[in-house]
C-alpha cells in the first residue's frame, strides 16, 4: 500500500546488499566478510567487531537482501519512492582486476531491482574504486544508460588517499559531466584511539553516532579545501547524515580559511575561490538523516530548503524491540522535518520528496 | 573606553598566557615550550608545529601576556568584561610534584590581573590534572577564596584517559559542590592520520576548523555516556566552540543511545538516564563562537536562549593585515548573535552578556 498523501514521500537514503554481494561476502574469510554463526547470517565490516565472541559482527537478515522487505518497510512507513545503494563497504575492497566486472555486475542486479517495481525504486550505483580510473569512468559512461540509477555512492577513502586526492579530479569531472550526482557515505570511522579505554563500554555508540558524521565532514572538507569545487564547478554531492557535521561547522571552516596565512601566502584567498557557503548552495545537497529538528533546521539553513531530502537509513536502526509498529528511527526524522518546517508546508513538501523528486528526475 | 551599549558585553572565551607561564614555557626545550627566533617569542605546542622551519610554532607576541593588551582590545571591540583563560595547553604536561604549586602561582598571578581593572576581569582558573586527585580538589577549594575567580578551564585529557575517566568523579563532584562551572575547552585535536597526506597544503584550517570541534564532541558525548551527569547531576560545564558540534549531533546521539542493543542488555537505557537534550538544557552552557547564525540558532535551540554566551576567542584568529580596525573573527561573532537573535532583542543581550553575568555571577 503506497502512501496516501498528495505528494511524494522518497527515502534517499536506504540500503541494499543485493543477493551477489551477500555471496561475495560469504566467500570471504577477512573483512569485510559474512559468517554463519548459529544457523544465522553475520557481517564483519570493521576491525574491531571481527572478534571471537557472540557479538562478532552483526546480524544480517532478509531485510539486508531481500527487495520485498524494502517495499514492505516503504509500505509501513507511507514512501512512495526510495533510491537505493549498496551499504558500506561497498567495492572498496576488491582486487583490481576484478573491480569493473563486479560493479557492473552489481549495478546491473540493482537495477533489475529497480525494474520489479516500477517507479518506486531508483538506484545510486556503485563505482569500482580498485579497478582504476578508466575502469571507473567507462563504468560512469555506462550508467547513464541504466533506466533507475541516478547517481552513485561513494566513501570518503576514493582511490586510497581520500577525496582530496587530485588522480579523483578526472572521476569527478566524469560525474559532474554525467549528471550523476554523488551521495558521499561514511565507513571508516576515525582512528579507535579518539573513544578510549571505555569506549566497549558503550556499545556502537561512539562510531556510530560521531564517527560516521566527523568522518564525512572531514572528507568533504578535504575536498573544499582542495579545489574539487571549482574545478568541477557543476558537480553535486549528496552528503548523508545532513552533511556530518558541515552545516554547523560551516563558518568556523570558513572563518579558518580566511584567517589562514598559508592559505593566503599561497594566494590560495582570492577571486575564484568558493566560499563553503557558496558550495552549500550550489554544490550540496543533504540528506535529512539528522534525528531533529535542531540539525535540521541548520541543514536547511545552510544549503537551502529546496536541497534537502527525507532519508531513513533502512535497514539499520530497527526498533530493539519487534513490536511490529513504525519504527522510532524512522519516525524521528519524519518529526523533525514536521517540526521544523511546518507540517504540511511546501518546504516540508519538499523535504519529504518534492526535491528529491527534481533533483534525481525520479520519474519514469 | 568601555562600551556605550546599555547592557554589558562579556567576553567568555578569551585567552592570557601569564608572564610566569611565558617563564616557562621559556624553560623548556621539548613541547609544549618557547622558543626565541629572528629576537621574536614563537610558542610551539603541538608535536606537528615542532619543525626546524620559519613555520615553526606561533608568534607570541604581547598581546598574549600584556594585560593592558587584553583590555585595549576589550575596548575596541566594545566587550565590557573578560572572563580571561590561560590557553591551551594548560598545566597538563607539569610533572606531578610541581603541578599544586605550579597552579596555585598562576592562579593567584592571574587573579592579580583581575584586580587591576576591577569590574572588568574575572577568571578561569587553571587545574593542576598532572598533580593527582588530592592536590586538584584542594585546589578546587582554594579557589572559592578567590574573588575574581568563577570557573575553571579544562582539557579534554583530565587525568590522561579521558573525560570519561571514573577518576575523575570526585573532581567533578567536588566542582559541583563549590558551584565551579568547567570552561571545556579542546587542544589535542584528532590523529594526524585524518587530514590526509595533502594537509599541510590547507595550512592549520583542518586542525582549528575541524580538529577542535570534533575533539570537543567526543569529549562531551564520553562524559554523558559514562553518566557523569547522572553522578554530579548539578555539573555545569561551559562548552567551547558552541558545543563543537554537539547541537547538531545531539539528535544522532541520543537516537544512537535509544538504538543500542548493548546499553540495553547492561540496563542503561531505563529511568534515571538523562537524555543528551536534558544535559543540554540542564548541565551545559554553550560559548557563541561559532562564526555564523546557522551555528548561532542551533546552539540556542539545542541549549536555550538563556544559556548561550558571547566570546572571541582572542588572541587568535588576528586579521591577516594590520589595519587597526575591529577583527573580522569577532564582528562575525557578533553578527550572528544580532542576526539569529535579531538585534537589540532580550534573547541577542542574554547571549552578548546577560547570561553570563547571571550564570558567572560577574559582579563585584
Amino acid at each position: 500500500m503506497a502512501s496516501t498523501t498528495k505528494y511524494p514521500v522518497v527515502d534517499i537514503h536506504t540500503h541494499v546488499y543485493p543477493p551477489s554481494y551477500i555471496d561475495l561476502l560469504k566467500s570471504r574469510s577477512t573483512i569485510p566478510y559474512i559468517i554463519t554463526s548459529d544457523g544465522s547470517l553475520r557481517l564483519v565490516i570493521l576491525p574491531a567487531e571481527d572478534t571471537e565472541s557472540t557479538s562478532r559482527g552483526r546480524p544480517v537478515g532478509p531485510e539486508y537482501y531481500d527487495i520485498t522487505q524494502k517495499i514492505a518497510f516503504m509500505d509501513k512507513h507511507s514512501v512512495d519512492i526510495s533510491v537505493i545503494s549498496l551499504a558500506n563497504p561497498w567495492l572498496d575492497w576488491l582486487p583490481t582486476e576484478a573491480a569493473a566486472e563486479a560493479a557492473r555486475s552489481l549495478n546491473d542486479e540493482v537495477e533489475r531491482e529497480c525494474e520489479k517495481y516500477p517507479g518506486r525504486l531508483f538506484a545510486f550505483a556503485t563505482l569500482p574504486l580498485s579497478g582504476g580510473g578508466a575502469a571507473i569512468v567507462e563504468e560512469i559512461e555506462r550508467l547513464q544508460s541504466l533506466k533507475y540509477t541516478r547517481g552513485v555512492i561513494l566513501g570518503t577513502t576514493g582511490l586510497g588517499k581520500g577525496l582530496d586526492d587530485e588522480a579523483l579530479l578526472p572521476i569527478f569531472k566524469a560525474l559532474q559531466d554525467a549528471k550523476l550526482p554523488v551521495f558521499l557515505h561514511p565507513h571508516y570511522g576515525l582512528p579507535g584511539s579518539v573513544w578510549g579505554e571505555r569506549a566497549n563500554d558503550y556499545g556502537h555508540v561512539l562510531p556510530l553516532a560521531l564517527g560516521f558524521p566527523l568522518e564525512t565532514t572531514i572528507a568533504v572538507t578535504r575536498m573544499i579545501l582542495s579545489g574539487v569545487f571549482e574545478k568541477a564547478p557543476e558537480l553535486q554531492m549528496i552528503l548523508a547524515h545532513s552533511g556530518g557535521t558541515l552545516p554547523f561547522l560551516a563558518g568556523r571552516i570558513e572563518s579558518c580559511i580566511e584567517h589562514d596565512a598559508h592559505l593566503k601566502a599561497e594566494g590560495k584567498l582570492g577571486e575564484g575561490r568558493k566560499t563553503v557557503w557558496e558550495i552549500l548552495r550550489k554544490n550540496i545537497y543533504l540528506d535529512a538523516v539528522v534525528y531533529s529538528e535542531v540539525g535540521l533546521k541548520a541543514a536547511v539553513q545552510a544549503s537551502g530548503e529546496d536541497r534537502v531530502m527525507f532519508g531513513t537509513d533502512h535497514p539499520f536502526f530497527p526498533p530493539l524491540e519487534e513490536e511490529g509498529g513504525k519504527w522510532a528511527s524512522v519516525e524521528t526524522n519524519y518529526g523533525a522535518i514536521k517540526g521544523a518546517l511546518g507540517s504540511g508546508s511546501d518546504e516540508a513538501k519538499g523535504a519529504l520528496g518534492g526535491n528529491a523528486v527534481r533533483v534525481l528526475n525520479l520519474t519514469i
